[in-house]
């Protein structure tokens, strides 16, 4: 897997793209990263991204040219997908870290700035994503979250593909607690059940614990997650 | 604004804190960074962090006493948040940055990692907060989108208020499309109404924009923002 990041900051990559298991990953070669400054690509003496907006208003646009000449730079693979990232897009979601994951050997990231950028970059898009309902400096923190959750699940990065199945969202519902010695820390015990042995009953509290969370916290999933058991239900029935 | 992250992997952060206008931001002290690694507060002589978890399943669990050990080591201020990054939490949101920004002077991010984290340390814990419904090989990205978006919303970050208020999720609804020099590229023409100085007729149009946009895409803020209008119509009416 290809990522391309259009950024006017590659500095900012630097130590999240050495650190931890997305490092590990990428020293391995199971995806690989290239930054690309659309500043190298400006054709005048101030080298300028950016300018003020039509219509009026405070902060600056980034100018469509050098974006146009930064993408078009690239090598192009079959199965490309160009992502701009904005608060604008449909939110970033464990579905779609898989579909990119499944289908996709490189994706570009196009991270915007300033007060936003020029429209007529949208026919060099395939796809716009949001990190969230929130606005932060830049599209790079949004880029790295994207590259972290996908290369998550190439083949290879995460030791065994159980530990990926037996996660948050992965059944569409929230993650069961966790315990770890010591048994007793300050008072506050591991649930008995955990230190049964009896495999059975550890596999239904933890299912219960997912359940009960999920309808705490997520009423949302928990009414997803309802109704895909019921669909599930009826599939079985009708078959 | 005081910041400690609480992490396994402090060297992540290097390049993210020195780069745009979060590394500017902290350059001028408008907030300060401090990170610790609970492997620091380890007293074997493996420095072990992790432990297998009670109850069996592949990946390893953090376990509970480098937690506290490094919590507790740092200076408390008044008006302290503790705010651990879990796919269990809530969703991240402007409202919670406005909040975060407004209310506090110190904020304590627990970064997770493997397969989880001792639930042994949530009374440590005053706030859990999640990224969004994906998951990531740990917390350090959504600590760093957090102070982002915060330091954005120090006094001093972003050169002009205006700026902050004329932006996504601030009235409830998407950003406008922006255009900048050339008025014409690639055929694609600024529309006209942004070249005609008329800057009632401008506001008109991104305002309709903007409800559009919201509409389209996102017609669970479109809702909210229906409703919220009904709200402020009949508290005139009342008035």
């Amino acid at each position: 897997m290809r990522f391309d990041i259009i950024t006017l900051f590659p500095d900012f990559f630097t130590s999240p793209l050495n650190s931890g298991l997305l490092g590990k990953a990428l020293a391995r070669e199971i995806a690989d990263v290239h930054l690309v400054n659309p500043r190298d690509f400006t054709r005048d003496k101030h080298r300028r991204v950016d300018d003020e907006s039509y219509g009026g208003g405070v902060g600056m646009v980034l100018k469509p040219e050098p974006i146009y000449a930064a993408v078009e730079s690239l090598p192009q693979f079959p199965r490309r997908e160009v992502i701009f990232l904005t608060p604008q897009g449909e939110k970033m979601h464990q579905g779609l870290f898989r579909e990119l994951a499944l289908n996709f050997d490189q994706i570009v990231l196009i991270c915007g700035h300033y007060e936003g950028i020029d429209e007529r970059i949208m026919p060099l898009v395939t796809r716009e994503v949001s990190l969230g309902d929130f606005v932060l400096t830049g599209g790079e923190i949004p880029a790295m979250a994207l590259i972290n959750g996908v290369v998550r699940l190439l083949p290879g990065t995460v030791g065994k593909e159980e530990s990926l199945k037996a996660e948050s969202f992965e059944d569409g519902l929230l993650d069961y607690p966790h315990y770890t010695r010591p048994a007793e820390f300050r008072g506050m015990r591991v649930p008995d059940v955990l230190l049964s042995g009896d495999h059975g009953a550890i596999e239904q509290w933890r299912k219960q614990q997912q359940l009960q969370r999920t309808r705490e916290r997520r009423p949302d999933l928990w009414q997803d997650w309802l109704q895909e058991s019921e669909d599930r239900t009826q599939e079985t029935e009708a078959g």
